[in-house]
Parts: C-alpha cells; structure tokens; sequence
C-alpha cells in the first residue's frame, strides 16, 4: 500500500506560514501522549502558561493556548466578548481584520469597518476622530496583518482607549515571536496568536490572553456563550485552579510542540530573537533590492517576518513561478491575497525560518527566476 | 533551564481516551512541515477524506477532519445544522449527550430531552414514541456513551428516521476504529468523532462526515453560521474541488498522524481491528470477574473499548487507588463522570491500547491494588 507520508519534500517554508520548524520542536510533538488529566501533564500546561505570559508581557491569570489554529483564537475572543447589539469597531487594511468583520457580524454585533488602503497602516487619528463621534464595546486590530506585511500601531491605538469601557482586542497572530508584544502596557484586553508564524510550531493552536476586566465581561454575559468548544469560562476551568475541570480532551502533542518551541524562544532570549528577525529583515530587503524587486510597504511600516514585493515584472505567470520555486528550488512563497492576489508575494522569515542561509537561498533562486 | 519535556513517562493510556499511539504514529507527527496550500500536502488530504469513507462507510463527498478535538466536532456538526428555533431532540443517557443538550441550547434550538438511565442503552421504542407526537429538525444521539460504556442502537434509531425530513446527527468519538460505523447504511446526516480514541492518534482532529441533504440544509440557511471558524461551507472550500480555497491553515503535523493512523487501520483490516476489540474486550472481562469485580454495563450493551467497572469495595479511597496506579504502574485508568463520579472506573481498550500485553499488565496491578 502507497503511503504518502514516505515522500514529503523537506521545503524551505517561506510565505506567510505555517514556517520552518527546528528539529526539538518535531521531536518534542513525538513525545509519549499523556492524559489530559495527567498531573505531569498539568505541570507542562502550567508551564505553557508561565512561558506565554513573558513573551506577551502579561500578568493576566487567563493566558492560555487554544485548542485550533489562529483563526479559532479569533473566533474565540469575538465569540465570548460580543454580545447580540454590541457596538464593534475593526479597523481594517487587510484579509485578516476583514475577517473579524464577517466574524463579529455572525455574532449579532453591530460592526462598523474604519477602512485603510491595504498595504499601509491604521492611522491613529483617523480612529481617534472615529472615536470621538461613537461608543464602541470593542475596538479590534491586527498587529501583523499578513496579507500585506503592514505593522499597525497597537500601542497608539491603545492608548487612545485608556481610561474608556471599551475592550481592545488584538490579532497577534503573525507578530508574536518575531516582534515584541505588551499586551499590558499597550492596554490590550483579549489577544490571540498562532503557533506556526514566529513560535515555529507546526499550526494547530492558538495561544491567547484575556485581561481580568475582559474575563469579567464574559463571566456577566446575560446569554451563555454560543460556542461551547470555545467558551472561555469552561475552559478556564481546564487550565486553572487546583482542581482541574475536564472540558474537552486538549491536543497534548501539540501542546509538547508549543512548550518546547517557547523553551526555544526562552533559550535565545526573546529580544535576541526579535533582534535577529529585524536583521533578517534586513538582509532580505537589500538582497532584494540588488535584484531590482520593489517593496509594497513604506519602509516605517514594514513587518521584520513578512515581506510583500511586488511581482516582478521578468514574471509574466506569477503562479507558474510559484510553482517552480516549489518544485525546482523545494521553497515555497505566498501569494497575494484579496485586492493584491496577481499583485504581490509574500515572503515570509518568520521564528526558524528567519536564518541567513535560507534567505541566501531565496535569494539565489529568485535570480534564477528572473533571468 | 528545566525542560519538563525531558522527563515524560511512558503511561500505558487504559482511561477513556487519549488511548496510546503506535510508533509509526508518533513519526508521522514529525515529518516536514509542508504549506497548507502545497500540492502534496492537499494529496495527503484527498487521502485521509478517502480513507475516512472508507471506516464510516459513506459515500458523502464532505468527510474531512475538523481542526479541533472531538468537541469541536460535535460544535460543528450543532452550530452548522441548527437554525434559531429549530426543534431538536437528543437521545440523553451519559455525558456526552447532555453536552450536546447545552450546545444545542446555546444555538437557539428547542430542545428537547428524553431521558434514560445511565448505564443503560437508549430504547428505541420510547423513541418511536417520541417522534409519533412531535416533529424534530434534528434527532441526535451518541453512539458509544464514553461516561458509561453503552452502545446506543444508531440502527434502529436511524430506521424510525427513514423517510422523515428529520435529519440524523451522531456522536462517534469513541466507537470509531473500535466497533463498525455505517454512516449511509444507517442514515446518519452528520456525525462527528475524535482522532484521539480507537483511531490511536493524538487528540486534536475530528474526522467528521455530512450527508448531501445536511449539507443542502447548510447552504440553504437563512443566516450565515454564527461560527467563522466552523463555517462548513467555508471549510469544504478548503477540502474539495479542483482548486482550494485558503480558509484557515489546516493542523498539518496533526493531520500527518491522522493519515498515519488510518492507515495502520487499512493495513491490519477494519474488521481485523473490530475483531481485536472484540477479543480484547471478552479478554479483560474474564479478567475482572475473575477479581470479582462487577462491570456497570449489561452484557448486551457493552462496548468493548470502554469498560466501565464498579469500584471494588476493597478501594477505600479511589482517587488515591488511581494516582497510585499512576505511580506506580504508570498506568492511566477514568474516573466516572457526573452522577457516576466516585462509583465506577472506566478502562479504555481503544485502538492501540487493547493488545494482551496491556491487559495482563493493567489486571496484575489491579490485584496488588485490590489486595
């Protein structure tokens, strides 16, 4: 019988993720499976924890992995802090918090979308003007958004809810690992993240924090929450306490994954890694420069661990080049998405991925496709 | 640093799930990292959607495995089919069916619950009754009640259905792998299970399967599914057709183990692996009688991969019978759940767990314990 699995290419993963993962991070998904009750196991939640509430700069008791990828993180922050009629305002210039639009919508919120050209950023005071004229229950942003590698400037944003009912909620999900996140100084009240962009975990969870008046929120809801997979109030049960409340089963290798690549992150030292994200960076973008390959976004608001180009113009079948990059080369890049899908690629150096001789390597096989 | 990964003990898995994981499975899980968008990767995909026909016995274009545990599964299949209002009747005798109740609820569905004991099978003629009186949108139940170890009877709950509008939705978390699934035969809409129990994989996937007529019911909503993330439609754009739709990045390693898993099913035959659930089963009964100890379930009812025991007298103490069986045997068994709490243990035969070998060892501990 064929088995599939016996032929994976080793690809040089370089779009918007999942990324490269290093080898302690596989072996750690091998690990022996243990219950979800296990106490040994609880003590690698509680580390999982501890782990995440440094790279988040949190105190929140609530900071925990979810048991799907980035986009249940997303429904899950939506999902317990909308209640029907809430007033929602996302701020969009991308795939990412267009998303959250169609989500909150989904959930009986009254959504308002603040719009900004995709490929530059949220600009703080068109918010503040937003703000000015209406209430909102929540404010919500992308920090990293991937589909165009555009930074928004959460901090700014954040500061303009100091002081206010409202809840900011924050897609981190690209940015965590690569670049710094302060969910408590930036005054973020629900953020969620992914383990396959700068962790360098294979995809499948999503790490996320609740500040204590957003858990309060949820624990006042006048209706139960609609999602009981997701419902934060269930699953603090699971991952707090002395007594540990079966929930649902938790994706245990999966968490071994996480552990290991936060160890990872530990062990480098956070600000070295993103350190080494920006020098990456770097590299890249004068690399591609000498090959004539242009940037979508302006210098200021670029993100370290996702670059967008424009297509150059030696390309005349974006996809087939894609694929030959694939197929001849074993890297992959991402496309464009939405309004810029035939427009740009999306190359990405996130956590693992973000290491001289890959980009050496990109770099040489981008000549070859331009020639 | 201290690395809690280092020091896992290798438990023998004889609880309600996780169930243990054969070596080829724990290899899967760390193969290359592939892109969700990769040619191959989506070829290992069409290869699980086939295989999953295959065990469930369906013809259903729309079997794929949902990125979340067995939960999400069941908050899928729910938050899909049901629309505000909808009358929906659940077949309620353990855990798993009274959750259901809740997320049905929480959708908005009128719900309604017949009752049976706990430890004893739904009846179908009560069922019958039921349906003379009333009309459901939904009728569900669960096949193989993890929190007591009976096997519901899906056959003749589904022929009451027959040529109904009613659509029929079933919980097979635990039965899958272990005792036969025939979704078609057996009229079943939608039916979800977990990648974690007699499929021998880590949790973190729930196989699921929909019916052409439960899926026509999804795409002809009035509203849109108040769950981005779960969105079925969205998601078999992602699983099907000649060109596939980024929804959201699929648990790759996870998936990778699921391949893996089904097919060391397809290699040892299915009803090869019934049948050793089966001889399993017969194996550790004759076991505990000979001990003395009294199975909760009766004999026709039994599944033979959750066995549910009444704890012996000779335990004065039963959680700290089972941390010492932890311990000291590094062996994990279930406590009961609800009203079962502190009155029965379960002992799990699932996929690879239910070999000789485990058995022997788990009814010598047992004995040092009941000494």
């Amino acid at each position: 019988m064929q088995n599939l699995l016996n032929d994976i290419d080793n690809v040089l993963l370089m779009g918007p993720g999942p990324s490269c993962v290093p080898p302690e991070v596989y072996q750690a998904l091998s690990k022996p499976t243990l219950g979800h009750l296990d106490p040994y196991f609880i003590s690698i939640m509680d580390g999982i924890k501890e782990k995440l509430r440094v790279l988040l700069n949190t105190r929140n008791e609530l900071t925990i992995p979810l048991s799907g990828t980035g986009s249940a993180g997303m429904e899950a922050c939506f999902v317990n802090l909308v209640e029907p009629g809430d007033k929602v305002l996302v701020l969009v210039n991308g795939v990412f918090a267009t998303r959250m639009v169609d989500v909150a919508q989904r959930l009986g919120a009254e959504v308002d979308a603040l719009e900004f050209q995709w490929g530059t950023p949220v600009i703080p005071q068109q918010v503040a003007e937003q703000l000015k004229n209406n209430s909102y229950a929540i404010v919500a942003v992308v920090h990293a958004e991937t589909s165009t590698g555009v930074r928004n400037p959460v901090e700014e944003i954040g500061a303009l809810l100091k002081g206010s009912d409202t809840l900011f909620l924050v897609d981190t999900v690209t940015s965590l690992g690569g670049i710094d996140v302060r969910a408590d100084d930036w005054g973020i009240d629900a953020l969620y993240s992914g383990s396959q962009k700068c962790l360098s975990c294979p995809p499948g969870l999503a790490p996320a924090t609740f500040s204590n008046r957003a858990f309060d929120k949820i624990k006042n809801r006048a209706t139960k929450v609609p999602n009981w997979y997701l419902d934060i109030s269930l699953i603090a049960g699971y991952w707090e306490g002395s007594k540990r409340a079966y929930h649902h089963t938790a994706p245990i290798n999966m968490l071994y994954g996480l552990y290991q690549a936060l160890v990872l992150i530990e062990q480098e030292g956070k600000d070295a890694a993103f350190a080494r994200h920006a020098q990456m960076h770097a590299k890249l973008v004068q690399g591609l420069e000498e090959l004539g390959v242009e940037m979508l976004v302006d210098k200021p608001y670029r993100l370290p661990m996702l670059n967008s180009i424009h297509i150059p113009s030696a390309v005349s079948d974006e996809a087939a080049s894609r694929a030959r990059l694939r197929s001849e080369f074993k890297i992959e890049i991402g496309a464009g998405l939405g309004p810029l899908a035939g427009k740009i690629w999306r190359l990405g150096l996130m956590g693992y991925t973000a290491r001289e001789e890959n980009i050496r390597r990109l770099l040489n096989a981008l000549k070859v496709i331009l020639e």
